[in-house]
């Protein structure tokens, strides 16, 4: 299976692109050239990752009938110095609130995603190293 | 340096994020829970990978005085069939129109982005094969 997508140049630093029928606007910084009109390409990656995950573990969480109230992924990626610079080492913060949430249920949805389900996992983590921890907010 | 993003649940598989102060809604497709309120993640990557080098290869080519009427980075991903499924060949189809359009220089310029500057092709290409070519449209 195949997917293709089109970022078409719109003048300056700007470019748009739709992904299953949604536009984006990508744009740079006004400190090399851009007009700061959409997000940054690089972070998109992260976005991609921690959106990846999140809905991994949301839905093996549905199934084990653990219904956080609250759920966030916070993903941090620390960048190289030289160029090209990439995300080397990437964080996973996994933050839930609620009233019933067995830790050891969170570690396995969390456990199935990193290991099994997510394919954006899957790909980053032959350039960085992945690292997570599960936070029960009280 | 780094970077820090918070994806966070809305309802259902949407979930919400912001990127350098712009708002991006994730969704899942209906078949799996979803209600196609936003983009899926996964293909996030292609865009960022994209983005990265289109934004290099627009600067560059400004830099070497060549002018593109168009320029279109159109990118397609060829995803494994087990889980977890991720993009292991990704192609890169830089689209230029325009009437002064020296093909040394459009390479060169795709060349310093794909071997130099752009992170995500750094990043990605530790997991998929990257392949690209240079279409030059009358």
């Amino acid at each position: 299976m195949s997917e293709k997508i089109n970022v078409t140049w719109k003048d300056e630093m700007a470019f748009e692109t739709e992904v299953n029928g949604f536009k984006i606007i990508l744009d740079a910084d006004e400190k090399v050239g851009g007009k700061n009109r959409g997000p940054r390409p690089k972070p998109l990656t992260l976005v991609s990752l921690a959106g990846c995950t999140a809905m991994d573990v949301i839905s093996i969480l549905k199934k084990m009938r653990v219904n956080p109230d609250y759920f966030n992924v916070e993903v941090s990626g620390e960048l190289t110095e030289e160029h090209p610079r990439y995300y080397h080492t990437i964080n996973l913060r996994y933050i839930f609130r609620g009233d019933d949430l067995p830790m050891d249920k969170l570690q396995k949805a969390v456990n199935l995603s990193q290991e099994r389900y997510c394919g954006v996992t899957a790909m980053l983590q032959k350039a960085a190293k992945i690292v997570h921890e599960i936070v029960v907010e009280v």
